[in-house]
């Protein structure tokens, strides 16, 4: 490795946002958002375009039966397994134009800045961009790049159904892109994602580019407390069994801790009480809490505080009932990724810290078989999943000369 | 007044009982409540039963121009104002046998009694039954009360109309209850009103009457708290503007005001979170909050303590809207009244204790007119508007027998 490969290699700011504008006319909404959901004739048109400009920059194009699709640089010993970069050209219903696609097109950006500078690595570089990454159409989401690590078989993506009935594999035959390719065969050396925040932590700080250490362990608990229905105006305090009240006191620990504790997260986005009515006490109150941290064990503290907090209920009369209908580990990303992300920021001078992702990407199914890394730029107002979603043409040029130089590093 | 007025007096237990029961069937539903909605066909039944019953007991039958129906049986001295006693014979689409109609029958079995022991009193006494106390047809509550006392006029009750357009007082001609008498031109001596507690307070204390010294002041809030909808995941605690913990920390200082003070209540009996994601920061809160208290100064005070809290959530970054959407000044009935209902259950050797009406009923816009006071008896669990509404034989006796010594008593 060249003690400074990058000095003659240069991303095209220009050319980079032109992709990305260009490319978001795909399913484009009067908004400035995309409409562009898995599977659907925009997806087609936005993979279309991709692909053929991956052409147009000379890589070569396999697609796999899931409709992940790779596009290859060769490398001077194409024997190795190639480092990988990419992220996803799906959105939501009401999506932005940088979630995920940033990720696609920074990456096709890194080959079209290698070839200007006529620059081989010595492993082959592969960009890849992943098939229902959002899942708003085809839940779950992260859905092909986990069947490309294990953790979803090919016949469970096929057989999920969109809310009209349709069967998943029978949407990506229609639009052409069940590839030859096993799932899952083709194996990665290292594999790098670049994204948009989707949170304002480096927005307030005025940082750069964000070192991603990992993604932090999540678990989603639906509550009901049941409690006794009564007359707001002829029972007295003492005499109550106030649903409503001893909800209160369980969400008020959920927030004390998370507010309690760097880093955590508690979230209630769902509540409702019956028979929902201003002096009637409620009898029954369901909610949900979305508890999250970077490491799992005080992840798991934050359940355990919000559990006690059910059982102090419980014994006062109250019946709770509980179910966790998600979680989600935290992950550690590949220290050797970590550390190249983070000394190339350095040594391009971009400010930078290092943070815990609070989302879900395809990096993290990734990460079950090969080094993963991941780069965060800033996105405005930390907004995602929404059309006024933004960052700045030099944000994303960041981003992409990060991604540049943390995969020159790995391939050599 | 003789020493011992009531001595040859007897309430017939088994009578008021099969009153109570054999009334109970008009509207009767099979898991053993009533529909008996005001101005419907079973209302008119219900009515038409209560005045044969009074003819049959030698009762004169009187109804005003909204349907009140007032029975008198005459004393010494007519032209003195009668002392008047009653309720209502309408009940809550779920009602129960007993809320308001105790009052009624019970008021008809004074007359009986006092019949079968040939007993005169000085003044004329007259059995009320009030149209339309619920409300659930015709809202506001206690309507015809209103009406008389002079709270509302005769065409704001005739404009009314229920959820289908029909008009009150179509409604009301309909089922032939139109009298000829001038509503409020009958002036009353003083108006006592016998009724379940609809609360558990004497239950809880094994107390078997309840000298109602008055009602509590009371105000419903609907409030609002908007802040900043963001990614539960992304977006770190000191960052949000979490509609949902405002609406936490304000709800808490009402439930904390209202359990510190004795006598004081607190009812959040609405709430829900916007947009209502599990994994999205609400950023909008809607909740209604129920406050009440005897004394006004105290009643005010926690509001005051509620918008206090709101104040802060402002100053953090929320916007609060506040309504104040109901208010009714606490109120105390007549010393005088509530002396001598004291007086007769502690002659009659009835356990009892004063109490403090927590819900709104006839005497509330009678005592603006006449001297008034009121008499409880414990219900099953204080459950009321339930058709599960439950009172024992012995319970309906022994708050007759309080009416009945009261009424001689003010009669003389």
């Amino acid at each position: 490795m060249k003690d400074h490969p990058m000095s003659n290699i240069k991303i095209d700011e220009a050319r980079l946002w032109d992709s990305l504008m260009t490319h978001a006319k795909i399913g484009g909404t009067p908004d400035g958002g995309i409409c562009r959901q898995a599977l659907t004739d925009e997806d087609r048109a936005g993979r279309d375009l991709f692909c053929q400009w991956c052409r147009d920059a000379g890589l070569e194009i396999s697609i796999d039966k899931v409709g992940n699709i790779f596009a290859i640089r060769p490398g001077l010993d194409n024997t190795l397994d190639p480092v990988a970069f990419g992220s996803h050209l799906d959105t939501q219903p009401t999506g932005g134009k940088f979630d995920g696609i940033l990720g696609v097109l920074g990456g096709l950006e890194v080959m079209r800045a290698l070839n200007d500078a006529n620059y081989q690595t010595r492993r082959p570089l592969l960009v890849a961009s992943w098939t229902n990454e959002e899942g708003g159409r085809f839940p779950p989401a992260m859905l092909a790049s986990g069947v490309y690590s294990g953790k979803f078989s090919l016949d469970y993506a096929n057989d999920l159904t969109d809310s009209e009935g349709v069967r998943f594999g029978d949407a990506l035959k229609d639009i052409g892109y069940v590839g030859e390719e096993t799932v899952g065969e083709r194996t990665f050396h290292s594999y790098l994602e670049l994204h948009v925040e989707q949170g304002p932590v480096l927005e307030d700080e005025s940082t750069e580019i964000g070192v991603v250490n990992g993604v932090q362990g999540m678990s989603w608990h639906k509550l009901t407390v049941k409690g006794r229905e009564s007359h707001a105006g002829t029972t007295p305090m003492p005499s109550r069994l106030d649903a409503m009240a001893a909800a209160n006191r369980i969400i008020s620990v959920c927030y004390e801790q998370a507010n309690a504790i760097v880093d955590a997260k508690a979230t209630i986005g769902i509540i409702e009480a019956q028979p929902a009515s201003p002096n009637v006490i409620p009898h029954t109150v369901n909610f949900t809490v979305d508890l999250r941290h970077p490491q799992d064990t005080v992840q798991q503290g934050l359940v355990r505080k919000m559990l006690d907090a059910t059982a102090i209920e419980s014994e006062i009369g109250f019946t709770i009932s509980h179910e966790e209908v998600f979680r989600s580990p935290a992950l550690h990303f590949d220290q050797g990724c970590i550390d190249i992300v983070r000394k190339v920021a350095t040594d391009l001078g971009y400010s930078h810290r290092d943070i815990v992702s609070g989302a879900g990407h395809d990096a993290v199914y990734v990460s079950d078989v090969c080094p993963t890394g991941m780069i965060f730029v800033p996105c405005e107002d930390g907004i995602s999943h929404n059309s006024i979603e933004s960052i700045t043409p030099a944000q994303a040029r960041a981003g992409v000369e990060i991604l540049l130089g943390a995969a020159i590093r790995l391939a050599e």
